[in-house]
């Protein structure tokens, strides 16, 4: 029985949800946009709608402002370069987004560089948060004209929630159309869109299916669409619709309740107790205010220790976990998003995620914590760095140069020591 | 119970597809870029790069030129828009279409023209064949820079399977990239994607389920991703895979057999033969010659009616076809594939287009024509062309200058009379 602790990377599907798409796969067949009469086409045609006023009212927008896409990486792209495309003639466009931004936008604004396109990068603070400041400074420079910011609402490593009214009035201050990545706290946290432009919401985090999300893009605003063909999606997006995956995902919304969020975040306040107790040599990564964290989110960077080496650990005995983010976690590079806020690379390499999910169990959690305090343990007596540490830090205690309790977590003092 | 007759726009998920999906719904749930070592990301793997396995010998090409999409449209836009932003600083750079080709294709050219590329449409014959003169007319025209030629394999309309190897020579005779749309024609038609430089397919129309399909993208290409971010499918398209789609793709075309297509194609052999004994009137399109037809397809247009009106009644009597293609069947317009093959806009309105499956049966094809027979009878009584039209003949007939054998299919003398 393995024990699933990777809920921001990728969700089970709800039994319900699959039971809602499988009239879906069998019998409503028909593409919806092909309404010309017939019922299927017809049926179709309802359960879309009925699909997109769930998700619209979700994050209280009109459902005409809903476009459905294949999902994140999809919806990132098309509000970076529809935005792009629509201001292709413009000069010294220029394109701002957080340091700490997900691949899928830090990547389109890398390819616009050569249709011309300027990008900008606003600096976070050790929490993950955008500094103001800077980008007040970007967004008033006179030699960048700014078409878009985006920015992350929630953080998928280091859970950071964002204020997106603030945000949003800075923006509003200078006229420029603010983009929201809501893909992590989409269910998870209140969204009110309307004070934004645009926003990526997924439903593969919500216990809905993979290969499906949409865009809200506000009535009025200047996007040009990145997958042309066809009327469907208000001519926002061609192709036929994944409408077995859109009615799963408005399912997933329909049972994504306080209820749900209650109990991943009751959980992960209980793992993030348990594990101050039993880990020794950390540092929470991200907000310490649970109040600005993804409800089911806990990350930290464990001293000594490689993330690599304790997810191996963790597999053996069927627990699994992150380090890093799932999209650069091949690359065995520092993540951009640790070093963006200021964790030097050899600290950042013992990072973990937990995601946790309303499948999830008390007695997982202890069996987990209980699990990772002998990997942790284990491989610091393996590591040179470690062994080094522990010899030099006994020899200290020996000398009563430390007492227990600075045995404890204190992010100024591991910084120095690393 | 419905008979669904329209399986060229979308068909019934096969329930051993079905079966193959679920484990993915609901246990190998990580997605399978994070391999980074956790038995879920492992198994994932292997489930992915299996699936990309069977897909690509189906097309006779390597693994690795094979990329997952979100479909058709996505699938179409990448071939176009990947080719055109790789030659972004080349002049005179022109894409090649054909008039037939689907709208996601044409309508991605038209987005490109504002990024400065020209486009160039091909001539078809009367059955929907390119017009090989007029290709290598614009081919070997020294005031443009051909950078990439599309064509339809299969036409979705009107049935018609063009001869890539044909097509490819002439290409290769000029050094151009070719791409297929062999959306229509996977799994139905034998396709070595290996003589060509890019290929769509897709997932939908093959009893799998919507929103997933691939692009066919020849090793070395010059090519730019479409959907940016991460390292997913060797860098070629970001996002997390839509892992249950891509082994329910694999296993619809692991199980579409020589038989599957027997089935659909005796069967449409069938109908084709009773529509010519039933219903009068009337002018085949595309193909006559059913071996460079879709297996499965048939179509017409039926004089003196109304395609959507015939679809209206069909629909009360829980029959299901199309008129024109389902993507452009809300405009009202005449079909842009019925007017290139120089159909009259007032003899096109009365297309229809039949699509079989191995769910059809003998007995659905025989319901469905008598039918559609009183229908047509019907209509042509309340339509004053057709009363008119059939006063006219019958006087004639009285007068003996018709006999019962010119009431019978004529191509030639139809076009005029209308």
């Amino acid at each position: 029985m393995t024990v699933y602790l990777d809920n921001n990377a990728s969700t089970a599907v709800d039994q319900s949800v699959i039971e809602a798409m499988m009239p879906f796969f069998t019998e409503t067949i028909s593409p919806p946009s092909s309404d010309y009469g017939h019922s299927f086409g017809v049926e179709a045609k309802q359960a879309l709608d009925s699909a997109r006023e769930t998700i619209a009212s979700k994050i209280n927008v009109d459902p005409l402002e809903i476009v459905f896409t294949s999902g994140q990486a999809e919806s990132n792209n098309f509000a970076i370069k529809g935005i792009a495309f629509a201001n292709l003639n413009k000069e010294n466009k220029t394109l701002i987004a957080s340091s700490v931004s997900h691949s899928t936008i830090l990547d389109s604004l890398k390819a616009l560089k050569s249709f011309g396109f300027n990008m900008k990068l606003i600096k976070v603070d050790s929490e993950g948060f955008i500094d103001r400041d800077h980008l007040r400074e970007v967004l008033s420079d006179n030699n960048h004209s700014p078409i878009l910011v985006s920015i992350p609402h929630g953080n998928v490593e280091i859970g950071t929630i964002e204020n997106i009214e603030e945000i949003s009035s800075l923006c509003q201050e200078y006229n420029v159309p603010l983009h929201i990545e809501a893909t992590y706290t989409f269910c998870k946290v209140p969204i009110d869109a309307s004070v934004v432009d645009l926003a990526t919401i997924t439903s593969h985090l919500i216990h809905g299916p993979k290969g499906v999300g949409a865009l809200y893009i506000k009535k009025g605003l200047r996007i040009k669409r990145i997958i042309d063909g066809g009327l469907q999606e208000n001519k926002m997006r061609g192709g036929t619709e994944n409408l077995p995956g859109i009615v799963g995902f408005a399912k997933a919304v329909e049972i994504y309740s306080s209820e749900t969020n209650k109990k991943a975040r009751d959980l992960r306040d209980y793992l993030w107790q348990v594990f101050e107790k039993k880990i020794t040599d950390y540092q929470i990564t991200g907000p310490i205010n649970k109040d600005v964290r993804l409800p089911n989110h806990f990350s930290a960077v464990i001293n000594y220790v490689e993330g690599e080496s304790m997810l191996l650990h963790l597999d053996l005995l069927n627990f699994m976990i992150a380090t890093g983010s799932a999209c650069s976690s091949k690359q065995l590079k520092a993540s951009h998003v640790l070093t963006a806020i200021g964790l030097p690379t050899e600290i950042s390499h013992g990072s973990i995620r937990i995601g946790l999910s309303k499948y999830n169990t008390k007695e997982e959690v202890d069996q987990f914590i209980g699990h990772l305090a002998s990997i942790v343990a284990r491989l610091r007596e393996m590591s040179p760095v470690s062994a080094e540490f522990m010899r030099e830090w006994q020899e200290m205690k020996e000398e009563g140069a430390v007492s227990e309790e600075d045995h404890h977590h204190d992010d100024s003092d591991e910084l120095e020591e690393s």
